[in-house]
């Protein structure tokens, strides 16, 4: 018998997947199937909601329920099916409202507004950076707040476009070519930026297999090939007394949030 | 005297500060300065933790602190702190050992890990692929889950990078140009895949208004300009009958959710 865990949120329901996952990935050997209910915002779709909830209690184990609802009414429905309902909402809104003193407006909808021109803006143009600036070309280091360098694979493109999109962070990346290992050196075009720099590496047996799933027993992905530029790299880095990271272990989330920790950039968005 | 709110957390801090945000807005007219303190991952940074929040306790209004530290031992030392300690964490753990009659592993690390080379693979070919079919260029729309289509600056690139980043679609987009919008007419080369088009618009005010921050005063951000390429656009949209999404009201987040809330495009990835 499966057991269902429903993330149900007024919004899109990020937040409730993202923090429920964490929860049920601390029980092991567990299957869940997870289902996600966005946009739950009326009377209707709170009720379609418990329909979809009561089916899948009726076909397996009694399910669980991560809410992130604002509006009392809906989350009263959803109260009704018959599941484990964790409300990651309202748990803290009573503390809150003791220790601030004010009584909470249980409004829906504020969380992800783009009610802030500026803060959208600022989100668009970073991620346009972030593109244009990928992969060594644009080249536009001079309004960059960071520029990843390192190996070909080693994560620098979606950590920028993430960094864009999560803290309108503006990130170019460069990929060192042959030529600059070959040569110890950096570019001469990013001399001028070198206290924007930040160095990403990667464990030799991690890239191989990163690069094994891009071009099957391919030169780029030999052994030989990567330990060289890994090691010509990390002598660069060190040369230059780059900051730098190893990427092995980490998520794009976290080599965005290490950067941003380690290197004191701003961010210019909040969530 | 300001009251600064902390986000704490063994990992990037991202969903403390996503939930936490979300409830703190729920209390108009207060203003709260937001400090993140990711990778609370030892003693010695718990303790250091406890020294920062206390700093901010003497200096301002209590602090309030929202945790998804999963080590007990750490969150215990977080405790000590002089704020309010909101635990997003642990307070939904023992209903859900109840539930599931099984003892949670209260282990760190397991939210954000990428120890599934595949969903990390299928994370940076997505990526890849929406910077690759970005703004027309590319065009491997045989490739694409879905391609986004509307006039420039209705959102298009960003939801893409955001769809690659949070569920692994492939998604393409092509801006429609002038000769497109006069033609009323879809190109031809996407004609083949009119099953993966998912149209964008938004309303002209807005659009002015977003145009006008990147070229202010121009004819590309005239009234009339976009009122006519908004017209164009949405004939074009109702003629194929093509599925479609105002993005005035929306954030990156909920175009991307409601875009595969419509459409029923599988995401490839989970969080």
């Amino acid at each position: 018998m499966s057991r269902t865990v429903f993330f149900v949120s007024d919004q899109t329901g990020v937040t409730a997947e993202t923090l429920g996952h964490s929860l049920m990935t601390q029980f092991e050997g567990q299957e869940f199937r997870p289902v996600t209910l966005p946009f739950v915002s009326s009377l209707d779709k709170a009720e379609e909601a418990v329909r979809r909830i009561n089916r899948a209690a009726s076909q397996g184990l009694r399910p669980i329920v991560f809410s992130t609802l604002v509006q009392d009414d809906l989350r009263e429905i959803l109260m009704g099916a018959n599941a484990l309902f964790l409300d990651l909402f309202s748990t803290f809104v009573g503390p809150l409202e003791r220790e601030l003193d004010a009584r909470s407006t249980h409004r829906a909808g504020r969380a992800h507004g783009m009610a802030d021109l500026a803060a959208y803006t600022t989100r668009i143009e970073a991620t346009n950076f972030s593109l244009a600036n990928d992969d060594g070309s644009g080249g536009d280091y001079a309004h960059a707040d960071v520029v990843l360098i390192g190996v070909s694979r080693v994560g620098k493109t979606p950590t920028c476009v993430y960094m864009a999109l999560q803290y309108g962070v503006f990130a170019a990346n460069y990929p060192l070519t042959e030529d600059d290992l070959e040569a110890g050196r950096l570019p001469p075009r990013l001399e001028p930026y070198r206290a924007k720099l930040f160095a990403l590496t990667i464990r030799p047996e991690r890239l191989q297999q990163i690069r094994n799933e891009r071009r099957p027993d391919s030169r780029y992905a030999s052994r030989q090939q990567v330990l060289y530029e890994l090691r010509a790299a990390e002598a660069l880095f060190s040369r230059y007394a780059l900051p730098w990271l190893d990427t092995t272990e980490c998520s794009i989330e976290e080599i965005a949030s290490r950067i941003l920790n380690t290197s004191g950039i701003e961010r210019r968005l909040r969530p």
